[in-house]
């Protein structure tokens, strides 16, 4: 993929507008996800600034998503009464416009997740995928190694997210040391971020529901993915700069979330932006 | 609504008192609560000095809320299954005198929270309701606006406290900056509490499963609800003074709970107890 | 039981090797486990070093425990579906040679997870064992009292552990201020340990985790417990030197995990193994 010149954004701008968007409108997040993290996204949605709910009755997810500025599915924890609760809501989130994010969590390690990832991706319009390396190579048929929940094993991160993103016709993440967010012909690498947040169960899936925050106020999936990534980050390094190991960062990550300001952002976004050109 | 003069006790003294019985007695708190708050809601009551249990299995409910205290209902992450299991203990619980305190997540946000918060309320005999003013407005009928799981407005809580009181014969309490705690001609405000409390996800739950514990030392349920909201927004006032942002104070507000004292409870206690009149 | 002359190893070497073990080769432990430790356990896996991943769904459980170190079965929030997953599993793992550990939360409190302990091993080659003294002497028909999920009594733990050792012909742990280790005719006590560890919710969950982690890398079922209760007892009394409740100690307890070496396991282990003789 030849390069061209980055376009004319400022990344670290356009995030800290979303995030002063994001507290001033305090968006619903309709969250359907997993048993593990459910506490620490609704934490860090709330340190965001936006308003976390979890709700998974079938009798309830569409009046709930309804009110959504977005709807999170993470399939860490699936079975098949959820399984439907997300294609109910994934429905009704696509009929109203509530934009979704889908955490394919160990997409390539069970057939379960693999195919469930699938059938969400076809029966829904998802505006950003975010995962790691190895369930973006799967989803793109790149044949990325999962094992449990963690990649392995991935080529290319960039292309796999460029392949799903043009798969959804939307935007994906790819999420790693540097997090790669595609969309069309569009590519932003994001250089932020701390080995600690891979120390710690879901920070991946923070970083999803983070997803949702600010898609909630960014019309461009692309964007609020990039931008959502930029602000993850900012806050991970400064956590671990405080952090005695992963169980005070933990508590710290959520501190730092809710402490980022603009001038924070402006001063430790580390990202480039490219738009890639037909070979 | 007329105003009394305050009535003869002093809410500091019971409320330590109750906090002494807790820690002798370690009642067993029975929970059957929601996925996002089960952690911070065991650990807030082995903090108290109390024993906690969350069980849901039909099979087993009956069995367990016969060793309990008390019994805690919360329907933040409802669904049928779960609706039932709630039936069968809270009879079970009335059947034994087994108090039960209530947590109504989200009523008013969708019809399926709605109609089994007033189904709970219809079969169960409940001895406190707490919740957020947007949700005790809606069982109250004054429809308060509830959006996902926060209160949005509603504009008197304590008229909303009261009349849940009076509907259910008991208690209730409408959380907020200010704590209104209503049974029958009685009402206190509790002032204590931090700003910070609304910035973590559970608060509320944690103070509805401290209700609870309060409910195992104390007969009288509008003094076990305003005792525990005296020791609670107490520990979360002593908990913010260590914090640096919401994730610290999540850590530190255990803390906090398990260091509570008499001494610190007689001299940070600040409430107002007043005995309404007929019009 | 009379006892003969201590065996000639090294329990703090023997753990020092498998934790470098545990680091090297990042084994993947799938847990069927309840919803209040959850975010506990994932993080106190990885932490040690090992792949944490929870998966309960009947159409996945035998593909993911395929993949697996070692497979942790946790009773704690009990239902029907759970138990078929945990069953299906376990079957699995045993075809597959995958050792597993089971927690039997709360057996001897309700009927369901007196039987379903029962049920599990009777049809499971169970390789450890590791429950509270009351919860192992339910177990070992010697009728310790366990209200809710907390044991109230129990003559002799030891005995309790030996017993239930003996039935499943592998290891069992019965866990307390000293960790009763029996397996066989072999017994360790291990001394480690702080009581702020029984102030929080999970620590005997997390501790059964960290068997499953040792088990991955340690063939010898006694060794892989007796190793476990060590690691996380050191890491426990760390822990408690830097907080200043249960909250900060929860926070600080992964990051003593996250940082044992050998040099510390070696100078704090505290543990005396035995040889019993047939009277």
């Amino acid at each position: 993929m030849p390069e061209a010149a980055t376009p004319a954004f400022d990344l670290a701008e356009l995030t800290a507008a979303s995030l002063e968007r994001i507290r001033s409108r305090t968006p619903l997040i309709h969250n359907i996800t997993n048993y593990v993290v459910m506490n620490d996204t609704a934490n860090v949605l709330l340190a965001v600034g936006a308003s976390p709910v979890m709700a998974h009755a079938r009798e309830e997810v569409r009046e709930m998503v309804s009110f959504a500025g977005a709807l999170v599915l993470n399939i860490g924890t699936l079975d098949e009464a959820w399984i439907e609760s997300m294609l109910i809501a994934g429905h009704e989130a696509n009929d109203r416009g509530v934009p979704i994010v889908l955490d394919p969590v160990g997409a390539g390690a069970t057939r379960l997740r693999t195919e469930t990832t699938e059938r969400l991706l076809s029966e829904l319009r998802v505006a950003v995928v975010r995962g790691n390396a190895g369930e973006l190579a799967t989803i793109a048929g790149l044949g990325g190694e999962v094992r449990g929940v963690d990649s392995v094993h991935a080529d290319s991160p960039e292309a796999a997210a460029a392949r799903v993103a043009r798969r959804t016709g939307q935007a994906a993440v790819a999420s790693g040391v540097v997090d790669h967010v595609a969309a069309g012909n569009r590519i932003a690498r994001v250089h932020n971020g701390h080995p600690l947040m891979g120390r710690i169960t879901g920070s991946g899936c923070m970083a999803t529901s983070l997803v949702g925050a600010f898609l909630a106020v960014e019309q461009d999936p692309f964007l609020a993915a990039a931008e959502a990534m930029v602000a993850f980050g900012i806050a991970g390094e400064l956590a671990a700069e405080k952090s005695a190991g992963p169980g005070t960062f933990r508590a710290n990550l959520l501190d730092a979330v809710a402490a980022l300001d603009a001038e924070t952002i402006r001063r430790r976004a580390r990202s480039e932006t490219f738009v890639t050109q037909p070979a």
